[in-house]
């Protein structure tokens, strides 16, 4: 991700960058979706893939938001740490049994929900202590539509696909 | 990390994997932490990349001790999403302000926890699904021991770190 290039000498500086990667990751979450869409058997679970599709796009408009705050234009960053966990997604093959890919879908979301409610946690906390209260009200409400989709996707792996999984 | 393999037939096999991509990550952790405790500038912080170093070290015991529930041998896989979170805490360079370092130090530690933390969920749950009760029991011991780091980075970050490094 470059988080720590010698670019980054200033809080200011880190706060861009994150905000930057966050982009490049809600663009790649935006790309990888569709497909886990098209892969979800249980069709609760796709419905939250395609609430959670819906969502990212205006995610993106906040951090577009964001970016005009700080006087910026709206840039990506690569980051190897989003590359892998959706990589995970992209790899499930259809060769196992759906229930199993069902599970395995829930896991790999998740991993990009945690990632992403992080990045936002210590975005909000850099917003606030550099004085950015418009910045920071925009990422929180992404932040807990995250969280929300988390909740859902645990309810979801617990109630549905890890019973239906195992049985 | 391959979690989607055409070898993931069965959720046991889902299972057995996420536990083995978690034992690699874990001694990865370990193997990231002494750098992040070296170059940590506030006390605490480095108090608290040592305390979970401790931690890291009973947590890989634990989950020696679910691979022998199994009647498997430990073994790790690779896991690029893992990879590419330590990636950002080893990139970190001591070039920049040694707050802005802390403060980037924190926000890499908590992508690590969170990546754990999901992970360790994920497992639970199917270790309750499969009826390996021990074993969700040795897991959540090890998910409650992340989301007190995490908590404690939390408030490490914004108590301490971000109020010098924007200061």
């Amino acid at each position: 991700m470059g988080l720590f290039s010698k670019d980054l000498k200033s809080m200011e500086d880190l706060h861009l960058h994150v905000l930057q990667d966050i982009y490049y990751a809600e663009h790649q979450i935006k790309k990888a979706l569709p497909d886990m869409i098209e892969k979800a058997a249980n069709r609760e679970l796709a419905d939250a893939f395609r609430t959670h599709l819906g969502e990212t796009e205006k995610q993106i408009g906040r951090l577009e938001e964001c970016f005009r705050l700080l006087g910026k234009d709206p840039k990506g960053v690569t980051c190897p740490a989003i590359d892998g966990i959706i990589k995970e997604a992209d790899d499930i093959a259809g060769e196992s049994e759906e229930k199993v890919i069902d599970a395995a879908l829930v896991a790999a979301a998740q991993a990009v929900e945690h990632y992403e409610i992080t990045r936002y946690g210590s975005l909000i906390a850099w917003s606030k202590e550099l004085g950015l209260d418009s910045v920071a009200q925009l990422l929180k409400t992404t932040l807990e539509e995250e969280k929300a989709t988390d909740r859902k996707l645990t309810e979801i792996g617990e109630q549905k696909v890890n019973l239906m999984a195992a049985g």
